[in-house]
C-alpha cells in the first residue's frame, strides 16, 4: 500500500508553461498554422508530460499483462480459457499481432503473467507477477481480495518504474485474458454510470444469445458486489481482473514519472478508468490510441475527456492499437523537433 | 499521348482469387476473426493489387510534385506565390513536414518541379519536369493547353515507372503549390457534380471574405471554361494544375504496374479523381491515407468509393498524410505475412 500511496502523491498536472513554449515553436514551423492537426496536439501534450518543449522519444515499450477470469465459467467468451496461456506463449515466440506491430514501430514487448490460471514455463522474456491463478467468479462474489487488488496495482507500478529506469520514454498498455471484456464492461458501467447493456460488446465474437447472457452476468456481478464508484480498489477487487489492476498500476507509474502512456483498447481503457478514479490528473498523461469496436471503450474515453487518435475497427487488444498510436505520437514529437522554422528555411510567412 | 494510351490499356481489376487467398490466411491467424479491422482490409487490398497473397513492401517512395497557379493572382491564397519555390528548397534540405514524416516511416522523398513559376537551382535530389512557368489564370481561360495536359500526365507516368523500376513497392503522392486548393476544388466540383461552395475550404488559412472570393473565382473559372466532366484531359487543361496532372500520371502508372498508391489529401484527391475519370479501375489501386480538413476531400473520396484510414485534422499536403497512411498499410501487410496461424502457435480455436 505504501508504493501505491507514494505513487499517487507524485502525480500532478503537466506543465502549462512548457506546453505554451511547445505551441510557440509549432506555430513557427514551415507550415500553415495548425495544419498538422492532431500531430501538433500530441507533440504539445507530450511536451507538457515530459516537462520539456523539446521532448525525445527513444525507447518504446509495450507492457502486455495476461490473466484469467473466474467469470469465464459463465460462458461469456467465444474462446476457451486455455487460450490465455497459449497466447502468452505466442507472445513469447513473437507470432502474435502485438509482436508484429511492435517490431513495425520499433518497440519492445514486455510480457507479464499477472494471474494466468495455469503455470507457464519460465522464459527469459516473461515477467512472473502472478497474484493468483485467475480471479474468482465475480457473478457470485468479489473477483479478488482487497489485498490482492493492492498487490496487482503495485506490481504494475513496479514493472513500469523498472522499464522507465531502463530507458523507456513512452509506454503502451496491452492485455490478454479470456473473459476480460466482461470485467472491463462491469468496471466501465460502474465508473461512468452507464447501463451494462450500453457498454458491453461481443468481445472475441459471441452471438446474440451469448451477448444477452454476458449482460445479465455483468448485472448480476454488480448487484452481488455493489462496488463503490468512487473507490478504485473497491471496484477492482469486486469486478476487476489482475491484468486490469496491473495495467492501472502501469498508468499510475507513468503519470508519477512524467512519461506518456498510450492506452490500447477496451481493457486498457477500463484500467485507465481505475487510474482516473484514483487520481483524475492521470488522464493528462494518457494518450488514447484508438477507438475500439467494443462500444464501452468510447464511453470510457469520453468520461476521461480523451479523444482517440485512430479508428481502424480494431478489437484484438494485446496493445496492437497502442503500438500504432505510439508511432503517430512519435511522429508528432519528431515534427516538433525536426521541422525547420520559417526563419531557418527562408520561407515567407502568411500575407498580413 | 502514346505513353498515356498504353498505360491506360494496362490497367485492369486486381485479382479477386488472390484476395480470397489472402482473406483465408487472415482468417487463420491467431486472433479473433476480423479483429484487426482495417489492417486486414488493407492487407487484402494490397494482395489483390500486387497479385500475390504474400505481398512484401520493401522500398517506400513519396513523390512530391510542385507547381504554380496563374489563379493565385486572384487572391485565393493566404501565402505569396514565392512560397512554392521556397518550400521546394525546404524539401530538398530536409526541413519540411514531409521530410520528417518520410524519415519516420523509412520512405524516400522524390521532389519534382512540375511547373514552378521560377527557376530552381539544379539539385541532385530535384527532378526537373517543368512543363511551364506556372499555369495561366483559369478564371479567364484554360489553365494550360491540351498538349501541356498530356505532357504533365505523361511526366508523372514516366517518373513513377522509373521509381518502380528502381524498386519502389508502394508510392505516396504529395503536392506543393500556392493556389492549388482552388484548382482542386474546381476539379472536384466538376467531376462530382457538387457546388463549388460545398467543396471549397480555407486552404492554407484564408478568412471568410477571401473564402467567398475563392468560391466566386472557381465559379467564374468553370463558367469561362465549361470543362467536360467525362474528359479528364479537358478538365485538367481547363481548371487543373501541372502538379495535379503529374500526380494523376503517378497514380495511373501505379495502377498499370500493380503497385498500391497512397493518396495524400485534397490536391492528391483531385489528381485521383482525374485518374478515376480516365479509368474507374484505378480506384482499386488507391489507398486513401487520411481525411483532410478541406471539405472537398471527403466528397472526392466518396465519389471513388474510398474510405480514409486516418482522420488527424491534417491540411498540410506535401504527402504528410500519405506518409502516415503508408506506415499503416505496411503494418497490415506485415500482419498478413508475419503473424502465426492457430496451428503454428498451438492456440485453440473458437468454441463451436
Amino acid at each position: 500500500m505504501n508504493l501505491l500511496k507514494s505513487t499517487l502523491e507524485l502525480i500532478e498536472k503537466p506543465s502549462q508553461p512548457v506546453m505554451d513554449k511547445a505551441q510557440a515553436r509549432l506555430d513557427n514551423l514551415t507550415k500553415p498554422l495548425g495544419s498538422l492537426g492532431r500531430l501538433e496536439e500530441l507533440a504539445k501534450k507530450i511536451s507538457g508530460i515530459m516537462g520539456t518543449e523539446r521532448p525525445r522519444i527513444s525507447q518504446k515499450t509495450i507492457i502486455v499483462a495476461a490473466a484469467d477470469h473466474g467469470v469465464a465459467k459463465e460462458g461469456v467468451s467465444a474462446f476457451p480459457q486455455e487460450v490465455t496461456p497459449q497466447m502468452v506463449l505466442n507472445f513469447l515466440s513473437g507470432g502474435a499481432g502485438i509482436n508484429v506491430l511492435a517490431r513495425h514501430i520499433g518497440a519492445n514487448v514486455l510480457v507479464v503473467d499477472a494471474g494466468v490460471a495455469s503455470d507457464i514455463a519460465p522464459h527469459t522474456a516473461l515477467l512472473n507477477k502472478k497474484i493468483a491463478y485467475g480471479t474468482k467468479n465475480m457473478a457470485t462474489g468479489p473477483a479478488m481480495s482487497m489485498d490482492e487488488a493492492v498487490k496487482t496495482v503495485e506490481a504494475g507500478i513496479e514493472t513500469a518504474e523498472a522499464a522507465i529506469k531502463g530507458g523507456a520514454s513512452i509506454i503502451g498498455t496491452g492485455d490478454m485474458g479470456i473473459g476480460n471484456t466482461t470485467a472491463s464492461s462491469a468496471i466501465t458501467a460502474v465508473i461512468t454510470g452507464q447501463k451494462p447493456e450500453d457498454v458491453t460488446g461481443r468481445g472475441t465474437g459471441i452471438d446474440d444469445k451469448s451477448l444477452a447472457n454476458k449482460v445479465e452476468v455483468i448485472k448480476k456481478a454488480i448487484k452481488a458486489n455493489s462496488p463503490d464508484k468512487n473507490n478504485a480498489l473497491d471496484i477492482l477487487s469486486k469486478v476487476g481482473g489482475f491484468e486490469i489492476g496491473f495495467l492501472c498500476g502501469v498508468i499510475l507509474a507513468c503519470a508519477a514519472n512524467k512519461k506518456p502512456v498510450v492506452i490500447d483498447g477496451f481493457i486498457s481503457g477500463a484500467a485507465a478508468l481505475l487510474a482516473y478514479v484514483f487520481k483524475p490528473e492521470t488522464s493528462d498523461y494518457m494518450i488514447a490510441s484508438h477507438c475500439s469496436v467494443e462500444k464501452g471503450h468510447i464511453v470510457a474515453l469520453k468520461h476521461m475527456g480523451l479523444k482517440p487518435i485512430l479508428d481502424l475497427d480494431l478489437r484484438l487488444g494485446e496493445g496492437t492499437g497502442a503500438a500504432l498510436g505510439i508511432s503517430i505520437a512519435e511522429a508528432g514529437v519528431k515534427i516538433l523537433n525536426e521541422m525547420a522554422t520559417f526563419a531557418q528555411a527562408g520561407v515567407s510567412e502568411k500575407n498580413k
